[in-house]
């Protein structure tokens, strides 16, 4: 206990999609050594990432659950991320270890980027990485992504339609992330370049309620039915081989 | 175990960059109940999937190591590829649970896809993710990759070089893989396209030997003493935040 105090330890811990299976060795290692658990939460749900952890959590844990504004006004997130950061900084000056919870994994497209960047440079920093959903929707769907010389493009569908069919034209495969509300948008774009028999929406990956539909099944219901948050298009060339 | 023989299962299992601790708890528990072990393995060096879970290989255990040719040759891979699905089949029809060990994830550039095309419409199958070096990398560098609307590439080094450099035009993020012998001409778009001050080069990520190199380090020292098969190039216009 001494020992930790004088090094305090910086850890941002990807926890995966939502499977708590999903765990790395190293995450549920962690996770259990250290004196801080600190997620997001809003006051509208409970964390995610707390969820997928919660067997881990014992009475010797203290937790931190902080509160991010959603990210459409960058002025107030940072004011936010700086308040977080601020609060994490304390607890590790006073000589504990932290261990920040992520989503899938830290480095790809997670807020714990912006807190990253705020508290590495001061203290030992480790980021464990995570099973990202960019490859636990392939695995759910049974559609596999890239071999050889392909390309794969990770594009979120906030950008505009002429961008993303621009880069749907020089690629064998992607992964439109963040899909949710701009769904009709990416429908078009996907339309357009003729990919509909390459695509899937999958929604809430390794989830008690994931769902996996085709294009041809997309036409065929209201598409307003299918806005999840946590929804992603995959599009490939390969086969699903599916008994 | 009867009825594990009337409904014979098939799990293809990402095992993550290297360090066993980047093992799912879902991997570790379905290799630890499976009849078969099954993994590619050359006569010049034993299966590093095999090494990363060697400590759950139990008497228990039937394991299948299968040779793969290097893919120079498409054609003697394929019938390589016919070989190994059938010794498999063979293993599943007996009434065995195999799984199939595959470094980082299953259906990101891994040849686990060609053995999944030819058994998983015959047998039930599940694909389980793994830690891919496209984020293990990321963390292991204290690199963060993309956020907000940002897009990631992933680019084989095979690719020509016109190739690479039109990609890496429109983009904010990139992992260039399969570097190897590649290593001068992925240096070389780079360089054209003034990128090198957002490059990393990581080397055997997650190994005892892991080793990340600046392009500024890179300039300084012979190229060619950095070119190992388990390599890749990371561009990102984040800053690292090491202490």
């Amino acid at each position: 206990m001494i020992d930790n105090r004088l090094n305090p330890q910086f850890y941002i811990i990807g926890v995966g999609p939502g499977d708590p299976e999903l765990l790395t060795i190293k995450a549920v290692r962690i996770i259990s050594s250290v004196d801080v658990i600190t997620y997001p939460s809003t006051s509208q749900e409970k964390s995610r990432s707390r969820q997928i952890i919660s067997k881990y959590i014992t009475e010797h844990h203290k937790e931190l659950a902080y509160n991010l504004p959603m990210e459409i006004d960058p002025s107030k997130a940072q004011a936010a991320y700086d308040q977080v950061s601020k609060e994490i900084i304390t607890r590790l000056k006073e000589g504990y270890s932290v261990a920040l919870l992520c989503e899938g994994d830290p480095f790809f497209y997670g807020s714990a980027i912006h807190l990253y960047l705020r508290i590495a440079g001061k203290f030992t920093t480790q980021v464990i990485p995570g099973i990202t959903s960019l490859t636990a929707s392939p695995a759910a769907a049974g559609l596999p992504m890239a071999t050889r010389n392909e390309i794969v493009k990770i594009l979120p569908a906030t950008l505009d339609i002429s961008k993303l069919e621009t880069e749907l034209e020089t690629c064998e495969a992607a992964v439109i992330i963040k899909v949710g509300r701009h769904l009709e948008k990416v429908v078009h774009a996907i339309r357009n370049k003729r990919l509909r028999e390459y695509a899937l929406l999958v929604l809430n990956v390794s989830d008690d309620d994931q769902r996996i539909i085709s294009f041809k099944e997309l036409d065929r219901v209201k598409q307003h039915q299918y806005q999840p948050y946590f929804s992603m298009i995959l599009i490939s060339r390969h086969k699903r081989a599916v008994p």
